[in-house]
């Protein structure tokens, strides 16, 4: 369930550490009813079983164990599937042409779509961020979160200049669609693709949190939580810093550490 | 972007405290394009036109603001609505025939089909847990997430008897995914619907999670962090105890304080 990757730690008046990281394993899970591909759930591997009987149990009319008559995980192609048999009679889950993915749903052709759409490289320009800057994003988007304050139940992102100055906050019970309001904002401002900016967010960073980064076209994204194994992959294939952890004047760079001036 | 409910407030060594509390809200926004229904989205209300133009640049051809003709919010039939018209030659969005949570992806059909569905009525035995027992509950969890505490990037799940004790537990980078998991577990065993078991979180509690605890016919919630209001309002509609924030000694019940022994 978790994957090494080589990271550099910061860490206040201490030498910056190249070093190897346990991440958590994100990678897709393909569903199949009756042989035809239903669901793709973007989610940690182990117990996929287990996972698809519960996804089943929400999503169709299984409702007892009898009701499904078998599940079968198999890997092929690279990918994992579960191919499940219902019983007859059992309301069939939908299909769906898309991934849910751990934390929201897009598009499974999304997923593919986004990768020609990211043309301009970010960060081009050659500017470089203090790890102090980066370390003080977080809260300085706390400062602002006046939903969470009250009720300690929401995500927020954030837009960030080069300078570490946060431009505009948004706050949503979702982590995606926090990050999507920013996002709009920069569109209907006209400053997408957002090349020399820093998207900064409150929770943890799943494949698709990346993804929107990219289709901004940001230079990075600044996290108070920990990315998947994914999101960090993404992010190296697409040049983008990608700093995680950032709390307690500490701070790990997962991708992109060329961006930060250590 | 919050709704204020009354809760019961528990505190080591002090009386329980009948409260008004602050939650976030989430809620539905439908977005239509060219008129047609195209995504719910489970969303904090406000800024709601950045929302859907953040939307489209991940789930469409839009790229620039010049791109979208008009954004147009508006509110009928006590429903939330985003009408979207984007400039001839821009891919449009596919439509999608379910909600787009605040978390994660469910069928708009599904959120409709699991109230007839939920026919057994939970926690029916007359059982109580003491808030104590309660209140342990999080960190029982804590101590059996063994990727957690080596990435600090997932979420976990388990199911808990009516005596406190935590038989089964699930991480994965979804807090969605470990529900199913828990979920699937107790199908596979024959233990749905889990009447006399609640379900423990590592995470918020939204509005899906609470549908799925009622799908599995679960007595209860137990969560670390706070729920939104429309996840308190589903568990009130269904019974279910409903218990927040359980951190430090502390702990909000939400819903079903009568399963609760103070």
């Amino acid at each position: 369930m978790t994957a090494r990757r080589a990271i550099v730690r910061v860490a206040q008046g201490a030498e910056p550490a190249h070093t190897p990281d346990d991440l958590a394993v994100e990678s897709p899970l393909v569903l199949a009813h009756d042989d035809a591909p239903i669901a793709t759930l973007m989610r940690t591997p182990g117990h996929d079983i287990e996972l698809a009987a519960g996804w089943l149990v929400v999503e169709s009319g299984v409702r007892a164990a009898d009701d499904i008559v078998t599940l079968r995980a198999c890997r092929d192609d690279d990918t994992d599937r579960v191919h499940i048999t219902l019983r007859d009679g059992v309301r069939p889950p939908r299909p769906r042409a898309f991934v849910t993915s751990a934390a929201c749903g897009v598009c499974s052709a999304d997923v593919l779509d986004l990768r020609p759409l990211a043309t301009s490289r970010p960060h081009s320009r050659g500017w470089q961020l203090s790890a102090g800057t980066i370390a003080a994003l977080p809260d300085a988007l706390r400062g602002q979160q006046r939903t969470f304050a009250r009720t300690g139940a929401v995500h927020a992102a954030g837009l960030a200049d080069e300078d570490g100055t946060l431009r505009v906050v948004r706050e949503d019970v979702g982590r995606h669609n926090a990050v999507d309001k920013i996002v709009g904002r920069a569109l209907l401002d006209g400053e997408l693709p957002a090349q020399d900016r820093l998207l900064v967010v409150s929770g943890r960073v799943s494949f698709e949190i990346v993804q929107k980064a990219v289709a901004a076209g940001a230079a990075g994204i600044v996290a108070v939580s920990a990315p998947s194994s994914l999101a960090v992959d993404l992010a190296r294939e697409y040049d983008l810093l990608l700093a995680g952890l950032v709390r307690n004047g500490r701070l790990n760079v997962y991708a992109g550490e060329r961006l930060v001036r250590f």
